[in-house]
């Protein structure tokens, strides 16, 4: 077995809400009453759905068959592939599988969230959604899902790549998005930024701060978010509600499940559905978060009440942080570049439930470099962490003359991130 | 019908041969003695098993079962897709279909053939195969092939291409390929260019005739074409052979068939299996090929015999042609910029078996944002001249109130091509 496919019928028809399995799983807090906050206090802000979703207990959330629709197009339900030739390489008797996300026309898993969300804002009449992008992988697929289903995107795209990484912002106006660098004219936050100085480069904090703004003074627009909440990681979970099915259709089970964590919405959506499994006592699993050196905040942060943006204007989540106002250092894995880490995953790293592990730079562009040459595809320089992971794994499988079955989340492609191989291996 | 998908099963066991089907096809002669030339001539060049192909009167051929694995992995069978967006963007009463060869990870149908050829070499017992790349698609599949089959590349690549468009050359040096600038101090033609202009920008003709003299002077060498010749359309057509039997499956059959054609081997590949039927008289389709103004050889050039590359260094072959010494206009599609065509395509244009349109660079750019707005998917320049015609019959369809199917070959994706959409529309 090299590629295991579903077929489209095999198309998941529930989400998985981890919440249900979280009974105490700390609420957003006000920052200055520090009073537990409400569907009430996120409905200006959001798409009414989403908010509903994010307080969710219900455990399987339908998706609606209209979205399904969109999921098929995408190139879901992906392949989960065999990496025969890195086992080979490698030598080790240990199995690796990793699921391909990086198929979607976007090149990662964010448009599964992206498209619902664009779904349920379009669905609730409104006009377009603002959202904050760094390199622009968030970006370009909410203008995709937004394009897709009729409305428009305000990207506030922080300055510094809107300048030096100009793919990303082709690809978001190709899809017809409203890019402009932040900080910008468009907002009070963005001007004052602009006023002190007028080529300021910009922090995805400034951004998040911007495209709140505009959303919260146009009765037409809502704000999206990537990462982080409860309902953009539900709407991960088909990434491994499908893995499951694909693991069942080949009689196996992983052993050791690993994602890369910046928010972690590509860990929880891929390692959750199994996870269920672990909170219920009726299975178990090593998984693995794997951060960037630069950034560890589940590895080496503090587990408590911060801000989640930078700039400090969100609710207070409890979570793994480094500080909101811990600035990362310039990596190339710009999705990963973020101070803390979603509350659900924070709190299973908390019970022990999962583990971390960080890698520097160097290390995980060579594990790209390997996966390039043994698989063939060239890995998003945040799916190298995932990959540096399995790898190390499936050496130590082999020291111990171990079978485990390892399965990573091969969150995207790096067709778009070439220059990051070239300045950090040379080539 | 959203998608179309085929199992892994169904891929395809056998190339068609369309030579078989085309007794009076000129054979390639010698520049000076004007005589045929056959496969001893080009044993010394190319791959034994290409040679024996090239010639092959085989109607059918088998695809060995070690390379059909090779497909399975790239991502073949590839999806049948029904642009249903696009239609109603059109209000066209017509169905349009695309064929996506986008999905493979290097992003073209260019692997079908580069594997195929990178096969039959390590087969042989080569160390590896030279080629040349102008903008790096062929480069980057060449290079990705004999990685995957264990020998290299030796890639010469166009030195303005070289400096401008960085981005394949990385994915073929991450691919294990030796990439070197055309003109480069390797070969003889090479040194000679040099000494005249040490800055020379360097030219496809040249890089031609860089890779063949590095192919001839070593043993563990030999040299590889990715378009024009037999064997390289032969593998191409498990594209139309998958069409095949998906438009059977949707119980349909395609009235228009459309490709662009820059050498012809994507066109080829799509429409090949189904002129099966035409050359036997058991079917009819309108089949159309597609070029850019700038490069109009089946539309505009003189069905003669002429050199294969600009240089004049190749055999002599009977095609539509510009004249080997034209220089194709730097437009974006660098695919297409082919001063000829296939032997094979232009023997069908020449007797009014298959016709030829050709548009202007704006015009297939506009219809390849079209279609990322309503497919979402973001088309190689090379695509877009397609997608054009494609739009067209769909809107002659529409005035005409006709119900046709229109299908087309989706060539490859162009997110290394980013560069011409912000160029020509000014995105």
């Amino acid at each position: 077995m090299l590629r295991m496919d579903l077929k489209g019928e095999d198309l998941p028809k529930y989400w998985y809400n981890i919440v249900s399995d979280l009974p105490d799983l700390p609420p957003p807090i006000h920052p200055a009453t520090k009073e537990p906050l409400g569907p009430n206090d996120f409905y200006p802000l959001f798409p009414k759905e989403c908010v509903n979703q994010e307080f969710s207990k219900e455990r399987y959330v339908a998706i609606p068959e209209e979205l399904r629709e969109f999921y098929l197009r995408i190139g879901r339900p992906t392949p989960l592939y065999r990496a025969k030739r890195l086992e080979e390489y490698l030598g080790t008797p240990a199995k690796i599988y990793y699921k391909r996300e990086d198929v979607s026309p976007t090149g990662s898993h964010k448009l599964n969230t992206a498209l619902a969300q664009a779904f349920y804002a379009a669905k609730e009449g409104l006009e377009y959604l603002t959202t904050e992008t760094g390199a622009g992988q968030w970006g370009s697929a909410l203008s995709y899902a937004t394009m897709m289903m009729g409305i428009r995107a305000l990207v506030f795209m922080v300055r510094i790549s809107y300048l030096q990484k100009p793919y990303r912002k082709l690809v978001m106006r190709l899809y017809g998005a409203e890019v402009v660098p932040s900080p910008s004219d468009r907002t009070e936050v963005g001007r004052k930024y602009l006023e002190r100085d007028p080529e300021h480069p910009g922090s995805l904090g400034i951004a998040i701060s911007e495209a709140i703004e505009a959303a919260m003074k146009d009765d037409k627009a809502k704000y999206s978010l990537g990462s982080v909440l409860n309902h953009v990681l539900l709407h991960q979970t088909i990434i491994g509600l499908e893995a499951k099915k694909q693991f069942e259709a080949l009689g196996e089970k992983p052993d050791i499940l690993i994602g890369c964590v910046g928010g972690g919405s590509n860990f929880a959506g891929f390692t959750f559905p199994f996870l269920e499994e672990v909170l219920k006592e009726k299975g178990s699993y090593d998984v693995v978060a794997v951060e960037p050196s630069a950034v560890p905040s589940l590895t080496d942060g503090e587990y408590r009440y911060d801000f989640g943006d930078t700039a400090g204007i969100t609710p207070l989540l409890m979570m793994y942080t480094l500080g909101h106002d811990f600035v990362p250092p310039p990596i190339h894995a710009g999705g990963l570049r973020y101070h803390g880490a979603a509350p659900t995953v924070s709190l299973l790293k908390k019970k022990g439930i999962i583990r971390s592990v960080k890698y520097p730079q160097e290390d995980v562009f060579e594990a790209g470099r390997i996966f390039a040459r043994t698989e063939g595809i060239i890995p998003a320089p945040e799916t190298n962490h995932a990959i540096k992971a399995a790898i190390d794994e499936a050496l130590k499988a082999k020291k111990d003359g171990e079978r485990k079955i390892i399965a990573f989340n091969f969150s995207g492609h790096g067709l778009l991130d070439l220059k990051g191989y070239e300045d950090v291996l040379k080539i």
